[in-house]
Formats: C-alpha cells, sequence, structure tokens
C-alpha cells in the first residue's frame, strides 16, 4: 500500500505479553510495514507468539536483537514512543500527529526505526538515549497508557495516512435538479390535494418545498423511485373519495 | 481531552470476543469516550468483559441495546466501518482521515454514532441499512481485517487528531552562533595541533569545520558542554608530549 513502509523498523524492548507481540505484528501486516525487531523480550512470549497459530509472516522473520543499539544499527532516524506520565523528558517531543508529517518524509528516503516499551514501564532513560525524539499518542491525562497493540496500530495508521484516501459517493451522483423540479410539482400537488396546503398559501409551501428538498441531497436513482412513489399517491389523490376504496383492495388482489 | 467526545456513541454489534469488548473500552477511555452500547453480543462474552478486574468505567456503564435501531435513538449520525473486502457496498464510502474532519465537525454539535460488527462477518446488510455511510481504515489489499480493538483505537485517534498537538523541542534552544564560533575555533586549533590539519590547508579547513558544526544544530547546553570538552583536550595538547603523562595520573587522582 505504501512501498515506503518497508523503510520502518519497528523495535519491541522487553514485551511481556505474548499476545502483545503478535497484536503488533498483526498491525504491521495490515499497514504494510514488515520489519520487527524485538530486544530482550521474555523469551517464552517470543517464542508462544512467534509459533502461534495464525502468526503473520512479520512476527515469524521477526528478529532478536539482544540491545536496542543492535535492533537500530540501519536506521537514520531513531523515535522513541512515551506515554509521558510523571517523567521528566529530556528529549524533543511531538505528538503523533506533528510527527506524521516529518516521519513520512523521512521514510521515504531511508530506514527509521521506532521504539515501545514494555507493558509496565515503558522506554527506560538508557533505551531513550538512542533516540532523537520521542512521539506521543494524545491522550486523556487521567488515562494516558495505551494498550501496546493499539498503540502500535495507531502509529502505523498515521504513518500511512492520506496515501490511498478514499471518498466514494454513491455511482448515481446526485439527482439531477430537472428531478428535483418533478418531485417538487408532484409534492405540492399532493400537499393541495390532501389540504395539507390551502390554496392561498400555495406560493409560500413552494418555497419552502424546494428548499426542505435541496436539503434532502437526493441520489438520481432514490429520486426516480421516490418520484414515482408521488405519482402514485397523486393519482390515489386524485379519485373521487367514495371510489377510491374497491379500487385499493382491487389492487391488493392482484 | 475533547469534550466534543462525549457526543460520540460506540456500538458493537454482535462482539464475539470478551478481550475485544475490553479493549475497545480501554481505548474509549483512553481518547475521552465514555458512550459504549453492545447489541446482541454474545452473553457471555459481554459479561465476562464487564466483570473482568481493571475493566473502565465505559465497560461497566455499558449499555446493552437489543437492535442497531436502539443503539442509535439519540443519534444525529450514524457510520458503519467496513474492511471492504468483496462486499458490494450500497453506501458512500470514506476513508477514516477524510472522513476524520467530517466526523469531528459533527460531534461538536450532535450525538453520532460509529458501528463496529462482529468479528468474522462484520456488520450485516441490516445493520448497514441504518448508516448514513461507511467508513474505512486503508490497510493493505493482501491483509484487510483489522483486529477489533486496534481498529477502534485508530478511529478515536482520528476523531480527537490535532485537537491536542504538541511540539517541545528542548527548552535550551539552538546555541547562539558566538559558542559556535569558539567550539569551531577550538576544533580547529586541537585540529592544527594533533598534525589532522596541516597550516597550509588551514582556510579551507576552517570553512569544512564551520558548516559541519551547523550540521549538527546542537543545542546551547550541549555547545557548552562540548566546548568545555575541547577546551580541555587543547589545554592537554599544548603541553609538551613528555610532560603530559605524569599530570593526567595526578588528574585522575584528584
Amino acid at each position: 500500500m505504501n512501498d515506503s513502509m518497508a523503510n520502518l523498523r519497528v523495535v519491541l524492548v522487553a514485551t511481556r505479553n505474548p499476545l502483545n507481540i503478535g497484536a503488533v505484528a498483526r498491525a504491521m501486516s495490515n499497514f504494510g510495514s514488515t520489519r520487527l525487531r524485538v530486544v530482550h523480550p521474555y523469551v517464552k512470549a517470543f517464542r508462544e507468539a512467534r509459533s502461534a497459530v495464525g502468526a503473520t509472516s512479520v512476527l515469524r522473520e521477526a528478529q532478536e536483537c539482544s540491545s536496542v543499539e543492535e535492533a537500530i544499527a540501519d536506521c537514520g532516524l531513531v523515535v522513541g514512543t512515551t506515554a509521558i506520565g510523571n517523567r521528566d523528558i529530556k528529549h524533543p517531543l511531538r505528538s503523533l500527529d506533528v510527527a506524521g508529517p516529518i516521519l513520512r518524509k523521512r521514510l521515504r528516503r531511508e530506514p527509521i526505526a521506532i521504539l515501545f516499551g514494555s507493558e509496565k514501564k515503558g522506554l527506560s532513560n538508557e533505551d531513550l538515549s538512542y533516540c532523537h525524539w520521542l512521539l506521543h499518542i494524545p491522550t486523556r491525562t487521567e488515562h494516558q497508557s495505551m494498550n501496546l497493540g493499539q498503540a502500535a496500530a495507531v502509529c502505523f495508521y498515521e504513518l500511512t495516512r492520506g496515501s490511498r484516501s478514499i471518498e466514494e459517493p454513491l455511482k448515481g451522483g446526485a439527482a439531477r435538479m430537472e428531478i428535483v423540479g418533478r418531485i417538487s410539482d408532484a409534492m405540492l400537488d399532493c400537499l393541495l390535494r390532501s389540504g395539507y396546503v390551502a390554496a392561498r398559501s400555495e406560493l409560500l409551501a413552494e418555497e419552502k418545498l424546494r428548499r426542505m428538498l435541496r436539503r434532502f441531497s437526493l441520489e438520481e436513482s432514490d429520486a426516480i423511485v421516490f418520484l414515482g412513489m408521488l405519482r402514485k399517491i397523486q393519482k390515489k389523490l386524485e379519485l373521487p373519495a367514495e371510489k377510491s376504496k374497491p379500487k385499493t383492495e382491487a389492487q391488493h388482489s392482484k
């Protein structure tokens, strides 16, 4: 989906929960990133995650590194993630939406690493010393700490944001004004016949109706169906009241 | 963090996995949304998730609804989520980045609902018939289906995107050019004394050095420390070689 995602190295430091490693790998696969590197994970957790049924190829090919230094060796930019909390930040700090354009630009030309710390403590000061700057997902002050798999998915979304934007209105497109005009006429006729609109206020009602129908922003195909419905009602209203009932029953029995 | 998130109703339809219900609730709590509504969930899954240790208040206060219609009754806009797949989409479709600004605007003035379907089948055509339009998170064609908790987190991030942007460079700010100039002088002196630069090429070396030091984009505080280091090295280089060793030892024993 986005070739520059091949330049992303996702580095998980001291991750405990195998479900979280699996979740990060799944999100990577969703967003087109393939290089997962784990630094001294709880070994059992990593092995479990890797051999899990349905493990993505991202997970099977994940590299086990003995240090952060090894995991980021080929990268031109290293960014750590933090929930901030009470920690005294010694690095430049950017929220993800501000970091997004910077990271997208760098990813187009060189490998970059994003580091995620352990579920409990995040990244240590030593881990952070390898980072150029820190990344923060803006969350509620009272509940800052995100689940690892969810935080990773949010980051990958921002890294690919806008690369495949779509906006597909319904194929039919908006109704032509000629049809909307016919709907308006038919409806006004029905309202007059039904007594909803009195003949002397017809002009005002027509204007109101016209504005209302434009607010509906009808699709062409819906407009045609709607006009058909109104025509039917109109026909019915044209009939003298005493004759209308038997006709209805005859229609139903068809 | 974002008052308009109080207008969001998160509707989970026929969710199977209690972990996923819990994950959605956690992400809601992270991003400041409180109204979770579950429509015919697998009852056991919902009860389990609700009573889990560490369940968020979002989860404890979740409403159980008997139909989609009931879950969306107070909303002015209803948006369904879809992984697209092979389904023949009958609704207008927007990718999340395009939908974001529209949803943020609507959230400021009225309640809106976002629907998430079951893990296996997504939303049914009946569920979709209650939606004004559909939302899609752009993922890789080969692996479109996201984990429910991760998809929800990504949506909530987009809904609050930009509301609390931060960019905090280090407090010290960039080094003043006067200090950078002194660093340049000290370094050139060291390079001349060490023989790295020959006296006849001093001018060229000075220019190169000046450009390089500007590329470092030094912080003021780092520049002061760096200058101190160079001064020390400079002093050392000024000493006659034979006297240098005892001095060093004396310094170490301080």
